[in-house]
């Protein structure tokens, strides 16, 4: 294993403090527990978003902490959930009286994690929502996970939320567009290479040399399919067949179409992928408004891409444009 | 070799295609030759600033293309450079009767074609300034290179004089400026891997199970030595204590601390080496002012990272500051 890490055990540590150490003026850490949040937190009067997850899967979801999106985020160790402790400490950390949304990936230690700081928040006067993310149409079960997985998908929710919470909507209204953007959206993404997690130190899964995984989960989870490795643009025809084949668009439809990086992809390859998917959504007449394409929310160094498609109408446009400052989504300010 | 492309052959067409596709309201791409430009292109009256060099280190140059940086990139094929016609065609594509900045990486190919290019425009009456960018501390010549290499420094020169052209600066301020930068700016880079050229389908250089590359080039280029893998901070010390033993800090000096990921490692991986740099400035008392994290100037997907350090005054803080809408880097807009 090879790793610019200290220490297995210090890698999440020395991260966040790091960030921290780089966005001086976007973010505070609290250690002990460990979440990354807003420098102007609580914002009195403003629904407060809380994000988390296991590590590895940056910038998900330290990257989104800032004006615009996220109020707090808690990252768990590498691919493991956070416990209830911090989760809750953050949900805290944020509350200016209107409330807490959690935006939660579905991942079953998350949601029950998740499940439990909102129940002891509850508990003490807060009130909070829950919205899980479950854009993955690769798989119906998974390894970690009851329904479908929550990934790249979550960057879309994320933003869109926040700026619902930015513009002063309420605990309701932020719940429910999140919700909306969540029955909206749908993502597929596919593994050339495994990633090695610092405390295990081997590859979390193996894919012989002309292999791929077709529908990956963000942890090295099976997807649908391993098959011998094709050309770009026939896997991206696969990908997004699936997604289409779940999500029905109409032409004249208008889509954000993100194109996800897994950490170890060079960006011309995600880009080479962006080509043929909007290629595809052009010849259903399916109109691509705004798009977004990068390293997201990967999976360490994993060499892969997913897909992603949102069905846009006006107020979703509207909310994705509206102006967003954090550590890995800029504009507008 | 596992690449999400179609064919070697088509890779930087189509990275390139899906980059227009992406980015329709940012830029605009001009094909045989082949360059990307702003869709405001030529702006009257505005000194014109053209970057390129070979592709594989995405998103430098393309993704540093709009409002407040560069005026046009031209991608030469993978670790390769363009030829002088398509900088030609994309100089005469930004003159604004203002004239226009080469910002070059010193490489032996890059500097030839540019200089090339520049004296064909000169010919058609367009005045041209060449800057060459050589932060690499790592190696005096290299592989391609006479003198040092130009590496992550290149997109501090890029912000800094496109700033500087934006607000209205002649050709002798803004060349004057991007001179400054070269002068304040130095990079050290380590690799742990190294990367495939899609042409070549083999990894451009072999590393041991166990072992690095300190000074790595960009392009695989080798370094000052190859040792066996250290901690991160133990990198970290060597690659900032060759940087600081080529620009001598004193306390109180600003700066601005960059960390570049090669393009496959992961992004927990460049907030821990952020986090010793910092620290090691720190205890100098040498103060960070601005930083910057991320993939920038990369190789494929080679894991590694560089630091670079920027001696900041008020002039460079301010044209930092200045707004940028690129792809790649964004801000106040």
């Amino acid at each position: 294993m090879k790793k610019l890490i200290n220490a297995p055990t210090s890698v999440v540590d020395e991260a966040v403090a790091g960030f921290a150490a780089a966005h001086p003026g976007l973010v505070t850490v609290s250690h002990d527990p460990t979440f990354i949040v807003r420098v102007d937190a609580p914002r009195q009067g403003k629904v407060g978003l809380v994000s988390g997850g296991g590590s590895g899967h940056e910038p998900l979801h330290g990257g989104f902490v800032g004006y615009g999106m996220l109020d707090a985020a808690v990252p768990g160790p590498v691919f493991t959930s956070p416990t209830p402790d911090p989760v809750l400490a953050a949900t805290k950390a944020v509350d200016g009286g209107a409330g807490v949304l959690h935006i939660v990936k579905n991942y079953t230690g998350d949601v029950l994690n998740f499940e439990t700081a909102a129940e002891l928040a509850d508990a003490e006067g807060i009130e909070v929502r829950s919205v899980v993310v479950n854009d993955d149409v690769a798989v119906k079960d998974s390894l970690y996970t009851a329904g479908r997985r929550g990934v790249a998908g979550t960057v879309l929710v994320e933003k869109i939320a926040g700026a619902a919470a930015e513009r002063g909507d309420d605990l309701e209204a932020v719940a429910s567009i999140a919700t909306k953007v969540v029955e909206r959206v749908r993502t597929m993404g596919v593994a050339l290479t495994p990633c090695t997690v610092p405390h295990s130190g081997e590859p979390s899964f193996t894919l012989r040399d002309n292999e791929i995984e077709i529908g990956i989960g963000i942890h090295g989870e099976p997807g649908r399919e391993r098959i011998p490795l094709e050309p770009a643009d026939a896997i991206v025809d696969r990908l997004l067949g699936a997604i289409l084949d779940d999500m029905p668009l109409a032409a004249g439809d208008r889509t954000l179409l993100m194109v996800n990086g897994m950490g170890g992809t060079p960006q011309v390859e995600l880009y080479i992928v962006y080509r043929r998917a909007a290629e595809i959504l052009a010849e259903r007449g399916v109109e691509v408004t705004r798009s977004l394409v990068g390293n997201f929310v990967t999976s360490l160094e994993m060499q892969g891409a997913s897909v992603t498609v949102l069905h846009l109408d006006d107020q979703l446009t509207e909310l994705w444009d509206a102006p967003v400052q954090t550590a890995a989504l800029r504009w507008g300010r």
